[in-house]
């Protein structure tokens, strides 16, 4: 089995057809199954022919089924900056607990009004891991890492308008901080930063 | 006398004769003058041709004749991030000044180290209008945007490697701000910033 | 209070509920909420949940609450170059006008019939801060720069086809400006010029 | 005779042998050849092996013979906005001219001083073909293109830093111009320019 | 009157309200009237409203009023590669006709198949201002003016997919041809190319 | 003592001075140091003036000062590509050495000769923490991170030339790896990457 | 008849009764025609009017019409990374039988588990040509044409999001491989990709 | 032997002992060797210690060393623009030389001037595999192919200026080609061009 992984499907681009008859396959023989980006109307029309035991999360757009009996971990901490960025930074936590963490959320601290994440130090130095997900602020990354001695693994989100190029700025911005700590994934892929936190999390189980 | 400027000489890409020149003919005429972007190299050149009382700096690459009695006013405040950012400041304050205006410095304080910008808290409220040189910590211009009620010029630096591109990184990241109160000059162009901060500073006394 | 702003909520992302919720909530405890970037479909959902005096701007896509007595301070022009820009200078204007500021308006002035610029000269050269909105033709920023004395905000606006690429090309010029007192914010960033104007003009109130 | 041009080398890349070579290769059977981007170094090297009446153009780094005795055609106007620009400027000019055209020359004009612009007006209108060179203020063209109804051949300079990007937003700004009667070439191809200007100029000779 | 051009409406970003009655006010005081990029959708919901004698051109978006009595002038061919060009071909001609010229179309002569273009050797070597619209084939702007000696005003076009990027690959490759006597507009810009080209070839009657 | 961290300079942008002064004030209070991007230029200039014990390491152009008795923990294995990407490998491991880990190193293992990587397959599969460095072949991270189930650093290398446009290539083909594990630090980065690969590793520590 | 192709139709921006005219031309003295970039709902509105033994495939947008007789020659295999990669494969499969050749489908095979490739090495290293299609992980180019001596032509496809930039990361991954026997076609390029292949298996035909 | 390969070094990034020592390694084992991008200094610097029939090509920057005793297959073309254009095709012609090869040149054949190109026909025609550098003129790839039934590799060079974007003008103008038969390598890539030709055109030895 690769890494304890539960199976992980990426649903955008396949058809109904697709996804029905993979997740059927997957979920005969394994406990957790996990189809990311999968779109409302595609969930709609294929909702009867899945398992009952799945569930489908609207905002992060994902198909979870887990039947595992996992002794979760704690130690993961998920933050974003605006209400629009809650949808990676839910995709990151579901996959996280899906590899057997607990994920305490932290959603709506900008920097624009850092008193809102300063009132939440204690809470952000306990995580053994944070993952930061932001748009328009891709300076949270930054200022978080700075502010605790965890990795943070960073994920850019197309929230934004204009020159923030579809989270190209937010990428940039990551990339480019001074605080050491910080990686980052692809924009919008809280699916990876999900998994990236929860390898390191569980690293000294391996 | 167009807004009681001093008269502005852009030093890239002129001879050292076009320089010699230029600021001979503007010196007979006006009490101040700045040539800003000038090399160490055509400096060297030409510093025997040039009035007794031009006054080169070496970092900020700009040369200032000042010989106003300016009564200057206290309200602008120039940060920066890294030490690679001060000429860029310096450029920004020094142009402040020349425009009649007192500016503070606070140089070296990023976002990595958050402490030591809070602990300035003080000294950036009580700014009227602030500058912020930034390339590697694009996001200082929304971390102190967001502590103070002052309008913000924001200067992104070439400073950086790799995805800094030159100072796109830091340009994209100031322009996405969401804290109010930010507007933008171009990359390293820290005349523009110290001068925008000065007619902003002096508005009232139009 | 921060700043003695309005509430400001950026509605693109915001689920209708969310929206509504946010709004209502703002209202008890404020006197004046703003809601930029609010699609007419969602407006059109939620328009009977939200406060009677609740007032929705169509082409500027900005809902507004305001109940304070302010008394508003002259001193904003707010220019565009052409009839599809006005959105954008609109979203400035109401920002403005919603912080306490008298707002003049100077529409569809190009650059390619500079004599209907000139004609206006008076009214340019009486404001004390100007915003600049255009897309196709981001020299107007520059050209009213060097005809006033007043600080200019810049806002590039996604107008055009082909290689303006969204805006990228009217946000390069206006930053590129070789006239002093330009500064620039993000792409249809209306709110964000219309705040530093605001902010600008009521300095000396601080 | 292909459009009883010059014959024309493209200098830049090509070893000072090959320059010798060609230049010595088309001087016997032309009256008139035209060497664009020769630098001055190769140029150092070989000025004793050229023909003697070869006369090299410093600034704009262009090597021409004229031995024709052609009656020069007036209409052309060659503007440009900073000292910085006018090596491509001078390319323009001196290509229009060997292309048998006379040339006026027009310097210096920014737009962030348009008086010194519009103070030129009746020899601007005078003009049946116009090129403008711009790094900075490429708006420049577009304003020009407004005051007047003959042609403009844009060409946008690599002068300028940072948004600049080596010309690229110049390129822009003057492709997105709404005044009609604009079209534009290369980046620093004063030599594309010149030569459209000249063939558009003695159009009604062919 | 403005350079003896028809009055010209820029569509796109114009609610349907606003296009009604810009085009009465300008019909009352102008025999033509021209307005670019009006969608089918805003056309079919004012077509009832506008003068009788509007003709909707579908492919090209245009509107056209004509009530002069023009002697058009010959000397103008617009050329295009491929089929899907021709919108904007078709564009550039009709804005070249009501502007007084008598256009040839030589249309479908792609790179690819060189002979066809070659067969019409005779007829572009007769035309004293060509237009190219390409977006795949952008090599054909370089490779009629090769063949010819008239100046050429390339459009390139956004036809195409992939690492065409929209039209920016057939801009670059216009901009940077070796062949002399090409300028450039913009991306899908057919109008610019017809009113050049016709500015061009009038320009001896001014 | 933030992180248990040596203190760390970022050398490149500092002038001579800056570097001798801080290096040996730094050495006064810590233990270790590292300077990063110390050219060997100016390193020459100052060795004298450095303490004994600082070593300059030449191609990945760091300065370090390891005074510390450090029990190091292994688990952390560096690979890289080709030849030219060993100095931003070498970076990656000498922080992650300075930081108390004992590293592996796998250089020259490209993708285009699998073979050697597939050889090493026991010694990829014993690492806790992997970081790959690799210009030309971005797909290295990916490939490895397929083999393993350790969570993987990459580091795009600025090594290639044409369409790596100097890191941006392989920067975004390890964005978009599909492996799950994988995040990545800025192009050259390789400071950040064995920082961040030496805080998971000692992760259950803290 | 050039090249012994099939007649092949570009089907993206022509309208529905463009291409039934052509399609029925062609099919009149054709025995093969292929239409490209068929939208299924263009297919929709003419399939009633188009040649009875005229096939539509539906994911990779083609049409087709096949009544040569040809004998197919074995070499070409197509290979693939995701699902989602099918449709442009796909396209390429189709063409290269259109013209004679007969096709190995290898879909499915990605970077990221490395085994399923490795397992087909046989049926990899028997083919004479090969063609690569893949969007998140364009390494698999470089990975298979390290594995094989047999020429590779790689096809990025626009599948992924974020930064794959529409295709752009793929391609230039692919660009950029160091594995020698690599040539790259534009993003989405099925067809072309397919053709090449052709055109090179059956070279020794000619 | 992995492919009948030459060994191949490509020496950009590698210090003069490493190129030495990898050479001497190589040639004691090999008869041909060839090292790609090794510049004038750091050749002047070893060739003393390399093996006497080593041959240096100045233009190209390649070191070959050749004893094999190949039959070599004639059917490469290689063909090029301009003159500057010449370093990238003779890196291509000689590694497929190399490769066991006949190369024609044909070089310096513009677009511009299409009649130089039309004059070679025959010489196109009789080619099994042809490579086209070029830079300015991307077109010529296109064109060439139009002509010819043979498979064309691309390799877009670096020469130009302005908006050519070292290369990536051309590269796009390759990759968007209309003519079938075409697929591209890297800017400046003439060594891959090369191995690909030389792969293709002995593909029937296999
Ligand atoms: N949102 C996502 N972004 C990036 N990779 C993903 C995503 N969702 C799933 N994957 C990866 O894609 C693989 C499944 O791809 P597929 O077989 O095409 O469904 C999984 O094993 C994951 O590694
Ligand atoms: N560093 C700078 N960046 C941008 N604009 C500048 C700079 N220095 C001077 N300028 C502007 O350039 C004008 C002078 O240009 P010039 O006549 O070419 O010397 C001044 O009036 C300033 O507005
Ligand atoms: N159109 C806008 N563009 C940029 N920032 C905005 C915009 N509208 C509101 N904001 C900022 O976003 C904040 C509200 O964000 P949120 O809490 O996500 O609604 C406000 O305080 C503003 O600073
Ligand atoms: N100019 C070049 N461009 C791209 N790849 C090259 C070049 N020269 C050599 N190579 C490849 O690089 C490999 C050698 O890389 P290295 O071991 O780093 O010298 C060769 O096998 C070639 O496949
Ligand atoms: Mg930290
Ligand atoms: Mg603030
Ligand atoms: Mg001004
Ligand atoms: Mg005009
Ligand atoms: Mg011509
Ligand atoms: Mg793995
Ligand atoms: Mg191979
Ligand atoms: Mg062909």
């Amino acid at each position: 089995l690769r890494r304890g992984f539960p199976e992980v499907v990426f649903g955008q681009g396949k058809t109904a057809e697709q996804i029905t008859q993979i997740v059927n396959r997957l979920s005969e023989r394994n406990e957790r199954v996990l189809v990311t980006r999968l779109s409302a109307e595609v969930y709609a029309q294929i909702r009867e022919e899945l398992p009952d035991d799945a569930v489908y999360h609207q905002r992060p757009r994902a198909l979870v089924i887990n039947r595992a009996n996992l002794v979760c971990r704690p130690g993961i901490l998920v933050a974003c900056a605006g209400t629009a960025d809650t949808p990676v930074a839910e995709e990151a936590a579901l996959t996280a607990e899906l590899m057997g963490n607990q994920v305490e959320r932290l959603y709506d601290v900008g920097v624009a009004g850092l008193h809102r994440l300063l009132d939440k130090l204690p809470m952000l130095r306990q995580a053994r891991v944070i993952v930061v997900a932001a748009g328009m602020e891709g300076a949270l990354a930054s200022v978080v890492s700075g502010l605790v001695d965890a990795p943070v693994i960073a994920v850019p989100t197309s929230v934004g308008y204009g020159a923030s190029f579809h989270g190209l700025s937010a990428l940039l911005a990551m990339l480019n901080s001074c605080s050491s700590g910080i990686a980052v994934v692809n924009i919008d892929n809280g699916f990876g930063a999900g998994a990236m936190a929860a390898m390191i999390n569980r690293l000294d189980e391996r």
